[in-house]
């Protein structure tokens, strides 16, 4: 069987249709692209991935890192596949092109993300969590410190981590214990143990940039008191060359269920007296200056839960065209040939499914990626400030839509294929036991809606929350525009309604009772907030695909095709998952404490 | 973390409180019984379980069956831990006295079974499929078969399987092809490719009994031209000796994402001429016998899918009840100690959510059971009649609610433990993979949704349909009169009328429409129907809870705790669960067909 990966139409579809990737070229800090390098990007991607990531795909998932009591070893294709990546310059996609980057928009990386993606997840957290260790220190870091660590990590001869969680504290950073004490030449040497650190060793490259949260003597207590600092596994020359370790030991792997490529590590720092670690930026800001780049990693972890959700729908989608089996229920002859599992109203039900959370999902991660240009490079500051409220509003849901409803999607994947969905010899299962990671690391899904419900919506007197709002009423006010919409313009209308009230009776309900009874239905609250907002992206699909049929009546069958399946798929999005939002928002509008009143002897 | 695997005080709960197994003892077959016996079982199977399967639970996700070019090999821990259970009299818990068995009813084998389950559901995998397969034999193979086959399965010397699904059939059974073929000596020479065969070889045991579906020369085509054969692994002298091989041959292993303690074969019948098969009962008859078997064998899937929630349940929630992390969103001072994750809303939902599910599932398995046993032994021929006819109405329920929210409770259960929920430190995520089988095997959601709607609720004029809905409206009688739970009764009661509702216009519809149109949402009516089913079985939890607290004042505070956690459940599944049935009732009463309508080429 022939297995496309992606849908590569579709990546058009969202880069230049929806999105308008080719307008960003008009910006300066994009003026030296135009459609053609984009293309060029995404082709070198689609075959590095084809060439050093796919054919590796099982391998990495069946032999995992061995420990050796002292450090992790991996298969040795993973090396040369990162390296690739890096020689690529794929791994610094929107770096500037005077740090060897390729300057390119966000929404464009993103995409080029997804074909490495689909191939390797895990073996591409090696190069996102060594970027978005870069991108941190260079934007907080000393000049020295850039010098020092990320060029190296461009390079490709570093590599990054965060270390964050400890065994005592887990998600409750408050109360972390890895201490720091300052020492006579300016340095600090680091004691503590962390957890579940990813990449925390391997034997890639020459040298890991740890970055790791501690407290210095005498900070205050809880999220205020808490400094980063850059703890590299061994030191560094002031040739740049790599020195002696530091003194920082591997204790051990953790088994997750997936993701194997990348190591998940117990390391011990201080052992020996201390390891010696480097402050960035101010003391106690380290909380504030980490959660730059776990914004950065949770609108990552939002796409690869959504990379995994289209692989395996296309693989799941490529199996039902060619697979045989059955007969229509309307088929009483016997002898009458078996039809694909296509032709199955069950299998057609379980493949829109995952078409209209993968693809609605993808929608929502572009728009993110989007937003970020439009903060970074838009032409107003006006502009630039309203893509960072919206963004940074929506960064709960970038993380756990995609993440919950991606691994639905592969669940059904799974069952598309039936026995044969959950054996290794397809990916589709391996895709499942990968996006299990995703609504729990980089915050657990229960975090991210008491972000969304208690930080999010009320910040800056709503200002997030109102220009969500706003901006699906001005989608809403296009699509009522065109006859075949008019439904689904009115349904997200109401949806809005339904959204607004919640959330006013949810925030009023914490002055009249506890917090934690009041926010004790906090995840169904960002389900029903992500429901409306994918029910947005499926809208605006609608209106690019609807105008493309109505407008180019002379376009070709596939494309025709093309823009059907989006309108079918809306129309799925709205009568089958939309409409579960009221039973939810109902739940929270009711002030229902059951949760919140289940007392611990009654389990 | 000293950790209880099983709640033993809700075992207790369902047998006699809930479903009067000592009732049952009244029964002549059942005389020898009593509460002391039943307890006796009981604590064998939690001591088997301790002493033989817990400890090798993990090495056998770990260490996978091995495949030599030849044969399958096992850690050895697997033959002993299958034989103990054999010796303990346990795998024939239900069988006769005379052959060996416990002769317990039922209800209380199942009870019996979560122990051993609960400890290694892949191992016990032997034991249930050989026991489902000798019980086969003993209902339709001729005396000389019982006494040739099944008297070795029962004593632990042979195993058995379950020989259906080819490869280019799956699960359209009319579209098998082994053949059959008649020898002078009355057997036959069978010939055929067999795949996904639990336990289809293995180094355990002296033999292993196949029963193959295959097609007898010129037998009609489709399902009425299939026959059942006994396919022995190796030829049995006259003298119960095992001689030479027969004609079959491994040709693989599958390697499943979770199961791994059974093997999943790959098997060719008559590479060399012909494997030696003998017919079980009458030609063409052979696939209502494996219904026999299969019936059986959903009623397992279901009670695994259940155990599996139930340890995944009790395993988080002893993790939540001593694991410190966080503080109340209500706590501000970040010198306050962190408290039990128990103590957050979120997680008491997901708590919540687990117990509602995997109890609602464990009192309808056991509801099942209970219902077998009033088929074969109730007092009067209409009650065994009306046993028989709700036993196979519920069926598909009972093999798919438990499967599809079972692994929606170890999800859950994952999320309790965060971070730590996915590595291979706690059982969770091996529960979870473990489960994500049960969607699929012995029959998936989509084909028992079409067997409930199709079928079962149509069948002999809706008398299987309308004693189930009978057997609710005496729940909902008797649970009125209680001031507590008339709030339930009336919620049970409207529900009711949506289904029924519901199941008259989709049926009316496939007058009007076609079948394939009108059953396209046939997996969100079992949805429908298993919630108001589970909403049935934990009103009817209510009912005696509620009892219980009114009725016995003085009882202790961990009884009261224990009677209110039900309650408190019940109301949970009531606010939070059973509503979701309102939008799958309205979106198949509205004939929605938009899965219908997708075309292929739109994907």
């Amino acid at each position: 069987m022939a297995v496309s990966i992606l849908n590569e139409r579709d990546l058009h579809f969202m880069l230049y249709e929806l999105f308008d990737a080719q307008g960003l070229c008009s910006r300066e800090r994009f003026n030296d692209h135009n459609q053609e390098t984009f293309e060029a990007a995404l082709q070198t991607a689609k075959s590095v991935a084809a060439r050093y990531l796919l054919p590796i795909r099982q391998k990495t998932d069946l032999q995992k890192p061995e420990f050796d009591g002292h450090r992790a070893h991996l298969i040795p294709e993973i090396k040369t596949a990162v390296q690739a990546v890096v020689d690529s310059g794929l791994a610094s996609a929107t770096a500037d092109f005077e740090h060897g980057g390729m300057q390119l928009p966000s929404l464009v990386a993103c995409a080029v993300s997804a074909h490495l993606t689909a191939s390797g997840m895990s073996v591409m957290g090696y190069t996102t969590l060594t970027n978005a260790n870069a991108n941190l220190i260079q934007a907080h870091g000393s000049a020295e410190q850039i010098q020092k660590w990320v060029a190296p990590m461009r390079a490709g001869r570093f590599t990054g981590t965060m270390a964050m969680t400890e065994p005592g504290a887990g998600s409750g950073l408050a109360d972390l214990i890895t201490k720091a004490v300052k020492q006579p030449d300016g340095s600090y040497r680091i004691t503590g143990s962390k957890i579940y650190i990813s990449g925390g060793d391997h034997d890639l490259s020459d040298n890991i940039v740890h970055l790791v949260l501690a407290r210095i003597q005498d900070a205050p207590k809880g999220v205020k008191g808490i400094s980063l600092f850059i703890v590299p596994k061994r030191m560094v020359n002031e040739d740049g060359s790599v020195g002696e370790p530091n003194d920082v030991a591997l204790t051990g792997l953790f088994h997750k269920m997936g993701g194997h490529a990348i190591t998940s590590t117990a390391l011990n720092f201080g052992e020996k007296g201390g390891a010696v670690g480097y402050l960035v930026g101010e003391a106690n800001m380290g909380l504030s200056y980490m959660f730059h780049m776990m914004n950065e990693a949770r609108l990552f972890v939002g796409m690869g839960a959504t990379v995994m959700a289209l692989a395996g729908y296309q693989y799941s989608l490529n199996y039902a065209k060619e697979r045989p089996q059955g007969r229509l229920l309307s088929e009483k002859n016997p002898e009458s040939a078996p039809v694909n599992i296509i032709e199955h109203s069950d299998v057609k039900r379980m493949l829109l499914a995952q078409k209209a959370y993968a693809e609605g999902a993808l929608a929502l991660c572009l728009f993110g990626a989007r937003l970020h240009d439009d903060e970074k490079t838009a032409d107003t500051p006006e502009q630039r400030k309203a893509g960072h409220t919206l963004l940074d509003f929506l960064t709960p849901i970038i993380k756990t839509w995609p993440s919950e409803y991606g691994l639905k999607a592969n669940h059904y994947a799974i069952q598309v294929l039936g026995g044969a969905g959950y054996t290794n010899e397809h990916p589709v299962e391996m895709f499942y036991r990968e996006n299990r990671l995703n609504p729990i690391h980089e915050g657990t899904t229960g975090i991210q809606s008491m972000d969304l419900l208690g930080r999010k919506v009320p910040a800056n007197d709503f200002s997030g929350y109102q220009a969500c709002l706003d901006a699906m009423q001005r989608t809403i006010s296009q699509a009522a525009e065109q006859p075949a919409l008019k439904e689904y313009a009115n349904a997200l209308a109401e949806a809005i309604r339904t959204l607004d009230s919640t959330t006013k009776t949810v925030l009023a309900a914490t002055r009249a009772m506890s917090i934690d009874a009041a926010f004790s239905n906090s995840v169904k609250y960002l389900e029903v907030f992500g429901h409306v907002v994918i029910a947005w992206m499926w809208l605006k699909q609608g209106l690019v695909a609807n105008q493309a049929l109505t407008a180019q009546p002379g376009i070709s069958d596939s494309e025709k095709h093309f823009y059907q399946g989006k309108l079918h798929t809306l129309q799925f999005f709205f009568r089958s998952e939309l409409p579960e939002i009221n039973h939810w928002a109902a739940l929270i509008s009711q002030l229902d404490t059951t949760n919140h009143e289940m007392q611990s002897e009654w389990f």
